[in-house]
């Protein structure tokens, strides 16, 4: 396969060849190349030669098909928020923006499916579902783009109850390196029929195909919901309610940790007063009496652990405002340095070795510099916590830093049975780690896939695989 | 790769080897090879050229380098339950028997999840749970192994809430065709790391490797269970009350339907006086509230549909009689023609076709002889249904009618966007409907993936891909 070094010029015909099918759709403008190179993770930019705007899946198929004619990149644009440099033209080639491909196909509320155009954000799909009375769980930080979401078998707050991507694409279309258009799954909840290639996609961050339409399952809006809040003496006995809760089988919809960090600078950026604690941000979903229970359920065991303030919300209002509070982290992280980036951390481990590895995670945190620190934030339930690193830009040591304790992290999940990345993805910068996780004779199986999918290796290179 | 009809003798020199590492574990002696050549479909037994007794990983690692060397086939045989064929060995090779592997290795309770070898089986695997407050909940009719139901994809009536053995595979250990060993997956919930080798195994039906371990998910066993019986005027108001559950987001565990012949049918085998009518068979699981809360709704449902008789248990020992009912359906049926086989169809679509599905397939259904006409027992929560079609061995023009009839109902769950096996899996019979489900981009994707793991083509031949 290509090092990351292999940048080619963009041929010449191809250039012709395209600007002759898409005009002005086509573009090599700097500004607009500059804009498809860069993502929200601490990469430095890295432009394509040209973007492609398609407007549809035949479109996306004809440009596949012209790059792979001439052996040139293709990479995928959604919205742009990759955490993982998923979108970097690693080595040069053809971008091709999906933003035009927004528009939500069907709304089977019969079946609890819809089928959407790759673009259509998360938030927009919720949009698309008002009266319907059935929504879309999944919710990354970012208004990310459903097919962007499935490449990177994205997840979030409401996993443990709804599962991640990976659970939740009943099928797809996919542009494949040659240009075929492939149809994977159905609508059937279920089936047995031969090779899972929806799941065999999701998660393949654009290095097999380019997904340019899916359908996804919906869920009726329960009944009642409620909310909590519940301060801790300390990250150890937030972690311990967690794991009670968890296995006593309560259906929690939500259970997300922040530490004192985290709240002192939510307090601050959302002129909230909670107390400056490590806190759990609980949701409940189902029948008013079902909520009420869970929610008593928990604060039982939340008090067992010293819980502080347990705040309850059932009005929407309240709600709103105390998960706007838990939204807001990441801006409000990024506010107590300002000018900062963020490089932030996404391992995932075994519940039963959460504390653990939270402790140990502390500790190696204290060595680093007060002002590197910023918060830390959970979806506990499935064991995934993120750690956001504030670097200065101007300080390259920062970085260096950064990097070399996200390194310890990812090493540690890893021997505790965890993962290096639980929703964000390998990308450029967790690939040191695929040998470690998976074993060298899964690297060579996956290698062996991409190989036979994608011979010439056009399809997003030098994600995922390590150089082999 | 070979036709079926590409069958070599067993090489003296593979015999020899075999017989040298395995003495008495390896045999070629005809009973032995004819049991392990025959399962519970209608196929007539192909057996294989020779059985390993594998004990260990390693074992089957060091069975699968030797075939590998010679080019002959492996196939893997657990309890011998596929209904489809699987483990028909058609180009003939060496079986390897597993049923040695079948120990629990771990039981992580803390985490719900439980490591196992291959050849325990969910009720074993359940047995081993008791007293831990877990459970495993998927539940295909026979006592399968839990390689084998991984293998297939199987899943079984509780489905509709827990998922399949897609969702409940955390990770496994899998033999490749050139005898190295793979581990998939991890133990955390979630993982973003990279190509999903777990769900591309899970439904692979042995034909890319021989998963000799897994780890699975475990739940916490509920606070309550309830189950509900309620018979209906028709099939039709039976499925209308499905479709209007599953829409309110009632999160039953279990809603099974079964038609006036299984209830005629179970009534004969099993002493009960059931109503003669279609019949909803429902569990619930949760609180003591909750359950009620969801039976109480289900049964004003139900009531809208005229559902009759609507019987409510929560005692152990009256749901234990209920669900016992349900379970013997499938040999009550064989009942109903003494000395029949049956062939057994598996379809599944959207809930919003399930009531045309349904309806075109009873009056198609019309037209056959009577005594070929077996039940009906759905698992319609997940639109899934089965119709067991009774033939005499000794009547081929049986075998030929039932085949017919079985094909016209994968073709018409195909055309309402379903899929022709839900959770039986492909085998030998349902290759013919794989392109027309899939596609031929598809078709081609699953070749070009088996030709890069398997290009000897010695795991499993004959199954799940038709010839090219």
């Amino acid at each position: 396969m290509n090092a990351p070094t292999d940048r080619l010029p963009l041929p010449e015909a191809l250039a012709e060849q395209l600007t002759s099918r898409f005009g002005a759709r086509f573009s090599v403008a700097a500004a607009v190349r500059q804009h498809h190179g860069k993502d929200e993770s601490s990469y430095p930019p890295m432009p394509p030669d040209g973007v492609v705007f398609a407007e549809s899946t035949g479109e996306v198929a004809e440009v596949v098909a012209l790059c792979h004619g001439f052996r040139v990149p293709v990479i995928a644009f959604g919205t742009g928020t990759s955490l993982e440099g998923h979108l970097l033209a690693v080595n040069g080639g053809i971008c091709i923006d999906l933003s035009a491909m927004n528009h939500v196909l069907a709304v089977r509320a019969e079946d609890l499916d819809a089928t959407v155009q790759c673009c259509v954000t998360r938030k927009a799909l919720n949009a698309a579902l008002n009266g319907t009375g059935l929504f879309f769980p999944i919710d990354p930080g970012a208004d990310a783009s459903l097919g962007g979401m499935a490449a990177t078998r994205a997840s979030g707050t409401n996993a443990v109850r709804y599962g991640t991507m990976r659970e939740n694409v009943l099928g797809m279309t996919v542009v494949l390196p040659d240009g075929h258009i492939l149809k994977t799954g159905g609508r059937a909840r279920k089936s047995a029929a031969g090779y899972d290639l929806t799941r065999l996609m999701v998660g393949s961050e654009g290095t097999l195909g380019i997904i340019t339409e899916l359908t996804v399952r919906l869920y009726p809006v329960p009944e009642a919901i409620s909310s909590a809040v519940c301060a801790f003496p300390s990250l150890a006995a937030a972690v311990r309610t967690v794991i009670q809760t968890i296995q006593m089988g309560i259906p929690l919809a939500r259970i997300e940790l922040l530490d004192t960090v985290a709240i002192t600078a939510i307090n601050r950026h959302s002129k909230t007063t909670l107390r400056e604690a490590p806190t759990l941000f609980f949701e409940f979903h189902g029948s008013a009496t079902g909520v009420r229970e869970q929610a008593e359920t928990v604060q039982e065991i939340a008090s067992e652990q010293d819980g502080q303030d347990f705040e309850w919300a059932t009005r929407p209002e309240d709600r709103s405002r105390l998960w706007q509070a838990r939204h807001d982290a990441y801006y409000a992280g990024l506010g107590l340095r300002p000018g900062c980036r963020a490089l932030t951390t996404d391992v995932c481990v075994p519940i039963s070795r959460l504390a653990d590895c939270v402790a140990e995670t502390f500790a190696d945190l204290d060595a680093e510099a007060a002002d590197l620190k910023g918060p830390l934030v959970g979806h506990v339930g499935d064991g995934n916590f993120h750690i956001m690193l504030l670097t200065d830009p101007e300080k390259p040591e920062d970085l260096t830093r950064a990097k070399e304790f996200a390194s310890r992290l990812a090493q540690r999940a890893i021997r505790m049975d965890g993962t290096c990345t639980g929703e964000h993805g390998i990308g450029i910068g967790k690939q040191p780690y695929m040998a470690l996780e998976h074993g060298d004779v899964a690297i060579d199986l996956m290698r062996a896939i991409k190989q036979a999918i994608d011979p010439d290796n056009i399809m997003n290179p030098g994600k995922i695989l390590p150089p082999a």
